[in-house]
Formats: C-alpha cells, sequence, structure tokens
C-alpha cells in the first residue's frame, strides 16, 4: 500500500465534485479543508448548501462545474447514472482528468474509459474501500485503477481524501473488481452475522453476550483468510488440519440445529451446496480453500462458451 | 470473561482424557505440561503413544480410564461417539466429574446432561472455540455450561488448558448454542472469502493481491457486527446510514458480475432472498440488522406450531 502524499500548497489546483451524496459530499469536505478551491454540482442544488458554507462554489450547471477545474471527481448512484450526467458535457471535458469513485461492476469501468478515451478525457476509476465518516482520515482505504500517468498527476490532489492510496493497475475495470470482491466477503459474512444473532436468540442469548466472541470468531476468519490466500494462488489445498468432507459435516450440524428452530437456513444450505459439488469432483480430502479453484474453474468453463457481457 | 487460575501444586489431582483425536491429544498434553497426573484412552490405542512418552498412563479399557480419576474429559467426533464410549462406564462415573468438550448440538447437550443427572454424574458441557494449536495458550476460548457448581470445582484443573475460560450458563445447552452461532458466522464468512477470491481470479486478481484488502473488509465486518448486536438487542434498526433497500441493490451488482464470469452465486442469492422477504415484510428503510429480528420471528412463530426436536 502506498502512503499518500500531500500537495504543496503551490499545488493546491481547483478540484469538481459532480454528486453531494454522503460520499461525494465526504469528498468535496475533504478537499476543502485541505484548502483546494472546490466547485461543487449536484442534480438537488439544496445539498450543496452546507459545502457552500464552508466554501465550495456551487455551479449551476454541469458543464459549469466541469469547465471550473482540470480535475473532475463523479460520485454518484451508479455508472448510469454517471454517464447520464458526464456524457452531455464530454466537449468540456476534453483534456482534463475525470476520477470516478461511483460504485459498478469492472465491465462498466471498462465501458465508462473506452467512452473517455474517444472523447480525449483522461480517466480513472477508483474504489472507496472504507465508509463515508472514514474520508479525510487515516483508515480511509482508497484503490485507483487506469493510465499510471494519469493516476501519478492525480495523486497529490487526492492524497487530501486521507488514508491510504493503492494504484491497483492500467486496467481501468481492476479497482472494481477488488471492490467487488471485498463487497463479496462483506455482504456474504453480515448474512451470516444476522443469522448467527438469530440463531442465538432463539436459544435466549443476547447479542451483547455474543458480541465478544462473534468478534474472535471474525478475527479467526482474518488469519484463516490469508492461510486460504496462500493455499489459493499455489493451488494446493492440503486436508491435514481439516477437509471439506469434515467441514461438511460441521455445516450440516448448524443447519439441523437451525432448521429444528425454525430459522430460515438457505444462506449456510448453499454454502454446503457447493462444498458438495467439490466433494462430488473428488476433492473431499482437501480443505475448505479448494473452493477457490472449483468456483473460478466453473467459471473459466463457462467462459468458453459463451461471451462476456460487455458494450 | 474469567480469567483462569492455576491450581497450587497440592491440587494435582489426576485426569482422565477419552479421544485423542488432535484435539483430545492437545488437552493431554496440556495437562501433562501442568503437571497433572493424566490418564488417557483412545479406541486406536496407538494414538497414546506420543503422550505415554511424556508421562500420560495409557488406560487399557475405558472403564481404567474413568476410575483413574475424579475429572473425566470427553473429547469425540460427536455425542453419538461420546455416548457410545460412556454409556457402558456409567457405574463407574457415578459421583465423578465429566466434562464433555466434544463439539455437536444444543439439544444433544442437554440430552447427555440428562442421562448424566440419571447416572450420578456431575456433567459439564463445554466449546473450545479456538483450534488445536492455541490449547495451553493464552489465545485458547472456552465456553461452560451446567450446574455453576461443578463448573467451580473442575476450574482450577480447566485453567492448565490456558486462555479464557468463561461460564455462559447453568442450561447445559448454553455452551453449545454459543459455538453454533459463533461457527455459523465462521462457515458463512468462509463461504465469502473463497468466492470472493475466486471472483478475483476470474479478472486475474491473485489472492495475495486482494488479501491485505480482504484483511481490512473482515476488520470493518467485526466493527459492524458490533453495531448491529447494539441495534439487535434494542430491537431498533435505523436506516440512516444505509437500507436494506440500498444493501440488496449493492448486493444484486456483485451477482450479476459473477454471473457474467460463470461464478456460482447460490449462496449471495441466498442472503439476498432472505433480505427481500424482510423488504416485502415492510422493512425496506430498516438498516441490514433488522434481518436477526426477522430470521428469529419466524423461529418463534414455527415454534409455534411444531414441538422443538429433542429426546
Amino acid at each position: 500500500m502506498n502512503m499518500t502524499t500531500t500537495a504543496d500548497d503551490e499545488d493546491r489546483v481547483p478540484v469538481t465534485v459532480l454528486g453531494l451524496g454522503p460520499m461525494g459530499a465526504a469528498l468535496a469536505s475533504a478537499f476543502l479543508e485541505n484548502g483546494y478551491p472546490t466547485t461543487v454540482w449536484n442534480r438537488t442544488a439544496s445539498k450543496a448548501v452546507a459545502l457552500v458554507e464552508k466554501g465550495a462554489v456551487s455551479a449551476a450547471s454541469v458543464a459549469d462545474a466541469v469547465r471550473a477545474s482540470q480535475l473532475v471527481i463523479v460520485s454518484v448512484l451508479d455508472y448510469a447514472a454517471a454517464r447520464a450526467i458526464i456524457e452531455p458535457v464530454a466537449a468540456d471535458l476534453q483534456g482534463k482528468m475525470l476520477v470516478n469513485v461511483t460504485t459498478d461492476s469492472p465491465d462498466r469501468a471498462r465501458e465508462m474509459a473506452g467512452w473517455a478515451s474517444g472523447h480525449g478525457v483522461e480517466y480513472l476509476d477508483g474504489s472507496i474501500m472504507t465508509p463515508t465518516p472514514t474520508i479525510g482520515r487515516p483508515e480511509a482505504v482508497f484503490l485507483y485503477s487506469g493510465p499510471e500517468a494519469v493516476y501519478e498527476k492525480s495523486r497529490p490532489v487526492l492524497a487530501s481524501l486521507g488514508g491510504t492510496a493503492t494504484y491497483v493497475g492500467a486496467d481501468p475495470g481492476r479497482a472494481a473488481a477488488f471492490d467487488f470482491a471485498l463487497l463479496d466477503v462483506f455482504w456474504t459474512g453480515m448474512a451470516g452475522v444476522v443469522h448467527a444473532f438469530a440463531l442465538a436468540r432463539t436459544e435466549g442469548i443476547t447479542a451483547a453476550e455474543l458480541l465478544p466472541f462473534g468478534r474472535g470468531i471474525i478475527d479467526l476468519l482474518g488469519e484463516v483468510t490469508a492461510e486460504v490466500a496462500n493455499d489459493a494462488d499455489r493451488d494446493h489445498y492440503p486436508g491435514d488440519e481439516s477437509t471439506l468432507v469434515s467441514n461438511v459435516t460441521g455445516m450440516a450440524h448448524i443447519i439441523t440445529a437451525a432448521q429444528d428452530r425454525g430459522v430460515d437456513v438457505s444462506v449456510l444450505r448453499s454454502a454446503v451446496g457447493v462444498a458438495n459439488g467439490a466433494i462430488a469432483a473428488g476433492h473431499g480430502e482437501d480443505n475448505f480453500g479448494r473452493l477457490v479453484e472449483v468456483l473460478a474453474r466453473s467459471a473459466a468453463r463457462q467462459g468458453q462458451d459463451r461471451p462476456r457481457t460487455a458494450a
């Protein structure tokens, strides 16, 4: 991870932020707090009021906002919203840097990069991996992908967003690909967390009682994830400590107990289904990490049959 | 969490360990290292060899092993295996303490406690929440449930297993209930981890590249779990930072991207199904924690219709 460096005073070039949802507003605030002349625009102009009080200029139109700065940041709901805002001002964006931190799929990021390239716009795609309150603070985590030269040029300005920024590659879809994989862990994990609290509740265990142990098991999950990563990159999944067969037995016990209490078990049952598929394919004595290879392998197989969804 | 205290030298009463799988062997080793006269038994006697070299006595029969100590620990595959070993020596166990650290369901723990009570055996049920290598070390985590007097009597001996031990209640099923809820978080989280590494692999991202950010997102999961716990115990799920509707939109994006790559999406799709059920029930503007209540509520509803599975 690269530590970001802050711009010198003389480098405080104007910045434009398009989209003032919670994240866009936090980004604009961070620029203002770091002394950047900041122009903001939002479809609902009232969202700019608090930022104007902090010194931002509220532009009357997207075109005005774009003309105000060499670096333009977009933070909206999804790439469809981003394109609806950006496409009509293509001429104004020509020769400028567009940094899109809107969350969407890797393919959409690549499409947008293609569009930008076709209009002479320097494009960088960003993923913000930490919640809004972290912006401008050391715990913020940013990923960027796109042409390295564009990243290097925008880096001093982006440094004012705080935390750590990592350049993950020239493929503009790469930051979004990291983002999706990480959100995948987060939401699947959250599904487990709410289910566990529900299961505990049916046994008269409060969430506060379970919490300290729950945090412990989540710490353990982080440690085991490091082992899975090591196995996955070597494509070697030794089952000497635990095997898919024993893992599935353990998971089946939880499913039975939850069912006995009438708690929905669809998520864990789907996980067992994936593991059973790998066992049926002859991997029962490998460890759980084998599922990385099995899941990615089925993807590679399907990829031969049909084209990737792209523009 | 109570810090365990170690027994004085004169308190080193004999201990028996039944079952010498990796966990049973680790428990026996910890007793030996702490100077306890330790008798061991395993169906396959060869597993006792390494422990005998460390000073253990290998008993020729379960009955001999039980007769050697006032405190008997059982660590086998499941409660069916535990009962098959224990029931024939009920007479030998009478008046002694039986500590069962075998993993199984809360209901099975209660059944076994009932059996023990019927045979004049003092019964404590334990769950070991950390992997085998932690036994005897500060990071080990143990939960115990059953009569508090039995826990207090066995506590000095159990302290030699290291780490922290917590007494979670008189209901003998309670340690297993904690265990199941925690394993639920772990295995659901693991399903997310392998899926994320697979999804990343289809984008040419290695596990090593994703890992540091993956650990960051798992840390974040731990922090959000604390917020979920707080909301769940108050049964108040404010959606001011994020709502089930927006969560499901984000999850659906990941599903689409994974499907485009031919990666199985059954786990995350099941999680979306649970969330959509809550949205359909009118909770779309609540946060994700609402699912604790929704999942437990459906359990309570089912509980009215049919009896709990029990002996």
